[in-house]
């Protein structure tokens, strides 16, 4: 980790700079890509998953028999956390369903709005390395307490032309029955135009490396919405003299393991304790199957100290974490003054890991700074809110005059006289 | 109008096909502004504003006089239907904070959603034909009931210079203070990157012609968020036997007149209600000042009579309006089922006007079928909602395991490492 004493505030941001990241570059090959699922169809997804994944899939639509086997493949242990990490992500996506209020604004004029769920909504688990499991739960929980009609999931077949048991297992335990062999660029352009017997839908959540981030991207500008801007995995753990250095080191290089390119920041007002984190960090690395990663993305993170908490809590802000460890013992007070970060873990007790697994909080959340601006994944992502009015002929005779004047004053004479006839009807 | 009798199902979509809405063409001429914006910044700023809205401006900032200056402008009869709107706008947009719940999800293990304000937030308002002074209204109220710190209005200024003053009489009513005499590509790569005076902002709100339009799309790629993609406006109407059909005729032209693209769709299950439409539009065209604009949008609008209610519904759902107006006697049991639209208008003293302008409700509506995926604004549109959890030793010891076997399975040690190592310490 690079080491930074008191640097002074007009520093910070150029010290926790991201590494620029831009799908700019393969834009034009994704979009090359795009066009041609649009126009060709079934065909050209059938080539590139040869080309990338390489397997040629004739029937893309993971079957019944399929789904039921892949439950005695995932071993019981498994399952049980499964089942129960699920029942926590759903109690607490359950708790965010909105409510609607009915407000009467002016008499006779009453106003509300009703969530209702996106009809159709596709969801990405990448392949690669690892079987993502875990994301089935995030992205479909919320989906089906949302009330979405059609539920798609797309994931990448391995080489034998088969989806990972444990994916399978979670998929039909939440409810998901539409899951489709597909990866990359060929998921997205499936799920955006609609090909074959994979569904258009109307917005397409999930991760993905930079051809499905670019992918996303593109079919965002004029076909369907998605869930939010990409970019590399983060945490950023705020200590003090309560934290313990072996777990920081544990919640560092468990973001570090991520990817060369994973965000790593340390940020404390106890300067002694960055010594025992790097201890820890040389000691725990040298157990990791993924060490080489790890180390990678170690050497691009900061430790900071800083004078003081406010300092701190300022810096955390501006950076906007996508993950944030609060290790400190006043942790409730600084938890209260931050406002930005996808999601934040409390005390010495909360490791970044509970929330990616099985606390209940959405493990889908903004990176690179999005924080800023936008949620993590959660009940409102799957729906939208649509407004109700109803003006009784008391509301318009109320209301009715002040908007003659203010659409006469916008030029819009049109709208003046639909209220104008209404009045007149009424004063007949 | 055109007018279809019972068209079948499968030619549904194709009937009420929008334009093709893409600013692809304009992309490439708004990214070469965009940049130099970015490099040359107040120069380049200068440099537009004087090309597009002929008008050199030496300090882009509205100064406090200027806004003083600019209530005594206003006529007082405005002045209160501004404020009056105004009232109702925030009486619907503080029912709409979001509430906070902690949940349990497991014993020792708490789960919760904060929202938090966007600390920055950019408004812009389009100048043109007439002052959206309601738009001022629409957007900014919003931003200072989520508690928005810095609120940026972003208008272009007249050939004098100047601002109109029921746009700033508007910002000031509802505290907005910092505002720029800065209008399309200009005003949206100020926001972006931060230019001279103006600050970087982390979400651009507003309408605006295809440049500003194309302009918040490049921006959002990867520099800020924005409230959503945009299109034409449009209002779709279901009526039957119990509506007016001068009523009617009133709303399509309130939505006719927005401009030669606007989308305006009558949808009926009484095939002789169009005719009267029909006679009424004449009528009513012919007193309108902009007749014109008026009579090309009706030219691509459709009537469209079916057989029954059900098959309103599906094919309203199907479209998505921006606006919905339902002008049938059992309108509250139609409204239950429409899950497609913006804003939806209900009964005979509903008109569309009023959520333009002074009932409560947002006019900033997702337009081309982006209703099936996004809100209009709203007060979550100002706010992100951060999670937050706690979990106590005995939390920890609860759901670990389950975090170790889920982690294990991913092939993420470091993962299962930082719960393995907090319940060893306590087990000690």
């Amino acid at each position: 980790m690079k080491t930074y004493q008191n640097p002074p505030k007009n520093k910070w941001d150029e010290l926790l700079k991201r590494p620029s990241f831009s799908v700019g570059e393969l834009r034009d090959q994704v979009q090359v890509i795009l066009t041609e699922i649009r126009i060709d169809g079934i065909d050209a997804i059938r080539k590139y998953t040869e080309k990338f994944d390489g397997v040629f899939i004739e029937n893309l639509t993971v079957t019944a028999e399929e789904i039921s086997e892949a439950s005695g493949l995932v071993d019981n242990a498994l399952k049980d956390a499964i089942t129960i990490a699920a029942a926590n992500v759903r109690k607490f996506h359950e708790s965010q369903i909105p409510v609607s209020k009915r407000i009467e604004t002016t008499s006779g004029v009453t106003c509300w709005q009703k969530a209702v769920a996106i009809d159709k909504v596709g969801l990405y688990i990448p392949g690669g390395s690892a079987p993502l499991f875990s994301t089935v739960l995030m992205l479909a929980i919320p989906a089906v307490i949302a009330g979405c009609k059609e539920i798609v999931l797309c994931t990448p077949p391995g080489k034998d032309g088969k989806i990972n048991p444990a994916i399978l297992f979670a998929a039909q335990l939440v409810g998901v029955s539409k899951i489709y062999k597909l990866g990359g660029i060929q998921a997205i352009g499936a799920m955006a135009y609609g090909v074959d017997c994979v569904p258009k839908v109307y917005k397409i959540f999930g991760p993905g490396n930079q051809y499905v981030m670019a992918a996303k991207q593109l079919v965002s500008i004029s076909d369907v919405a998605i869930d939010m801007p990409a970019g590399p995995s983060e945490v950023a753990i705020m200590a003090d003299t309560t934290a313990n250095p072996a777990f920081i080191a544990a919640d560092l290089l468990s973001q570090a393991e991520h990817g060369p390119d994973s965000q790593v920041v340390l940020v404390t007002n106890d300067a002694s304790l960055i010594e025992k984190v790097v201890q820890e960090l040389a000691a725990q690395l040298t157990e990791l199957p993924r060490k080489a990663i790890a180390e990678k993305a170690l050497a691009n993170s900061q430790a900071i100290v800083l004078e003081n908490v406010a300092e701190m809590i300022e810096l955390i802000n501006g950076y906007a974490p996508e993950h944030l460890i609060v290790a400190m013992g006043n942790y409730t007070e600084v938890a209260e003054k931050i406002t930005n970060a996808g999601s934040v873990f409390l005390g010495n007790y909360t490791p970044e890991s509970a929330g990616d697994y099985a606390s209940g909080t959405n493990h889908t959340l903004p990176t690179n700074g999005w924080a800023r601006s936008f949620s993590g994944v959660n009940i409102d992502s799957f729906m939208k809110k649509i407004t109700f009015q109803e003006i009784t002929p008391e509301g318009i005779l109320n209301l009715g005059p002040t908007i003659e004047t203010m659409a006469a004053a916008e030029l819009l004479d049109a709208h003046k006289n639909a209220v104008t006839l209404r009045l007149k009807e009424l004063k007949k």
